[in-house]
């Protein structure tokens, strides 16, 4: 099994839960940025020249959640960190890793994309943070009444957001697109996180480079 | 089982499946738009205020593609219009419902806020055309050499994206946002379009308001 993968938002997932699963693996890491992934041999793998992929035996898979959702089907058979396609929490589990994909990372491109592009247009910057903040509520009314995304334990939805929100901090930290008084805002987001950085290996995750 | 929906890019994804499908469903159809998705009932089923969100019994689900995941595994147990998780092309039917999610939804979204916000901002524009271009063109490739985006047959993978290109084509269509020569550039996107169009039941699952 092969990983190919950056530690970027959608990169780190994949990388960070292989490392905690510890099942035998290979990681091809990009130095990021790259221009290697807009190369046919990558193209080949991955058509819109994304990462993460992962290839394993037969199987070539795009999409950082899909990874997810498969190494869990596949390599936590007991389930310690998800839950298996005929558990009705599945199915929660899968709404979560749809909403981090579509929502979270789409406000958090955006912002960042404002950030590269358009720091001056206020107008632009406003909605990026209203866009943000509106999903960031979402996660704290949840976190106030769960303490994990899904069900009673750490699983691959946490890891998805955990990722993204690491992301966010990494991005924009001492720069105007921080989120002002974030721990006074959202609470149970930040108290989840360090939860969520308690959990055997993922805080060593955060350093694979 | 209920189906709180509206005509709009991601509401058509499980009302059109759920009409194919012909299992016994009800649907509340907002009258669009509604400020009704931001009312606290509605919060209540779906904490961001989006359409669509579907109760199955204890299952209260959101998120479209999830959704329409979840109609397959429950619904379409002869394996008609998807395949089951135990087969390898459901990882490449969800990795493909990640990928209209993602990329697909992003871009069309971004397109769709500079036609509304930002009309005038050339260099806006014409990222947002890059954009999407870009990922009409992983999808005229990946066409060009499979009729299906999974496996020999229709699936939710073609029915999620065939949902957002209509939306595409019914937003722009007339405006300087809609994508020029679009047949020329894109052949087998148009072809693989005719093909879902003729799937019994889905130009008619389209006309439902």
């Amino acid at each position: 099994m092969k990983l190919y993968t950056a530690p970027t938002g959608n990169g780190r997932k994949p990388l960070i839960f292989l490392h905690i699963l510890d099942v035998p693996h290979e990681i091809h890491m990009f130095d990021w940025p790259t221009k290697e992934i807009k190369k046919n041999w990558y193209l080949e793998l991955n058509p819109h020249g994304l990462v993460p992929t992962l290839v394993d035996g037969d199987v070539t898979l795009c999409e950082s959640n899909a990874i997810l959702q498969y190494l869990a089907d596949k390599y936590d058979t007991d389930n310690k960190f998800s839950y298996p396609n005929n558990d009705p929490l599945y199915w929660q589990q899968m709404r979560w890793l749809f909403y981090q994909s579509t929502q979270f990372s789409d406000a958090l491109s955006r912002l960042l994309f404002y950030k590269k592009f358009r720091s001056d247009d206020e107008w632009l910057v406003d909605k990026g943070f209203e866009q943000i903040g509106k999903v960031y509520q979402v996660l704290d009314l949840h976190l106030a009444q769960n303490k994990w995304f899904v069900g009673d334990k750490f699983t691959i939805a946490d890891l998805a957001f955990a990722v993204g929100h690491f992301r966010r901090i990494e991005k924009t930290t001492g720069t105007k697109f921080e989120i002002e008084n974030f721990e006074q805002q959202y609470p149970h987001v930040t108290q989840w996180y360090y939860d969520v950085l308690s959990i055997k290996g993922v805080k060593e995750g955060f350093e694979l480079k």
